[in-house]
């Protein structure tokens, strides 16, 4: 029991650094958040945070996990009839933190090195990510929402890099609105069955 | 004519260092390039490069503009005809040389924060690249090939989007052929027109 109690109290610990964490990123940006502010934050010492996570990386990636965990993502297996307006949603809560896009963008783009540390974790996130659409591009293929000739697979792709890619531009020009892009997109894609269908 | 002469050698040089710095990304990737190994490649102290080019940045930023220059976007503005298939000639040859997309897609998000030194270069280079796309578009909508009700400025972003988003999946797992991905997308794009004109 005593072993249990010190299990659950390590997780809150580690709940309130990374929620600490996603407040210090969405106040002071990407550039402004260090070891030493969420430290400060929660009134630690850095090394502290270190008792919690294996790194600053680890505990960046997990920031990232959780937020996902908190959007559309909850579970990774949302009603595949509202995913694709879910993910828009998704995108449009991330617009509200720019320092989360930003930490995201360089994370993952590091991350694309084999030999990064959070490789296999963002290889993965894009594999559930895609997977995920791409069930809810299958679902309204056959709900006669989407055409049933387009490549689910691709189509999950495309809206990933879309979502990525419109946000990098988001955050160069803060004039582009990265989630009406996104919905612009999906709308398009299911305005090609009223062709498809006929 | 003794100066013109040193400006010319200096100009030469220049070009010398950015051609070995493509090569070295290329050959040792985005982590193996340092100005270190860039001068070791032509046989100069690092001291030497930065009496070229202000900063690591800046060399890097002369890197992308330079390649930039050798693809479509030679003088930014090709035929209207041929932009868009030339765009993806260009991805397709950036995804040979893996370590520019990923110096590319790191300095660009790095760059996103606004006091970044290679902030405006982007910002610049995004606008450049969407007015290209959209002079495209508007050209392929006149000619009958794309949807006139589409907004050439947004697919212009998504276009952008999809190319640089796809290039991200890419790094992360090479199965994934970023090039066949954004010809799709511009095949859909004309494949609308079918459907519009009738």
């Amino acid at each position: 029991m005593a072993r249990e109690g010190r299990f659950a109290k390590g997780t809150a610990r580690r709940e309130s650094i990374l929620a600490t964490a996603t407040e210090v990123l969405a106040r002071d940006g990407y550039r402004g958040t260090s070891l030493r502010s969420i430290a400060r934050a929660l009134e630690l010492e850095p090394a502290h945070i270190l008792y919690y996570f294996d790194s600053r990386e680890d505990l960046l990636q997990n920031v990232i996990a959780r937020w996902d965990e908190d959007q559309l993502i909850q579970g990774w297996e949302p009603d595949p009839a509202l995913t694709l307006d879910l993910y828009i949603g998704a995108i449009r809560r991330n617009l509200e933190i720019p320092g989360l896009i930003h930490l995201y963008l360089i994370f993952a783009a590091e991350a694309a090195q084999s030999d990064h540390p959070s490789h296999d974790f963002f290889r993965e996130r894009f594999e559930k990510v895609r997977r995920m659409l791409a069930t809810a591009v299958e679902y309204e293929q056959n709900a006669g929402r989407i055409d049933p000739a387009i490549d689910p697979d691709r189509t999950a792709r495309l809206l990933i890099a879309v979502a990525d890619g419109v946000q990098l531009q988001a955050l160069m020009n803060p004039a582009i609105d990265a989630a009406d892009d996104l919905a612009a997109t999906i709308t398009q894609l299911r305005s090609r069955v009223d062709h498809a269908v006929s």
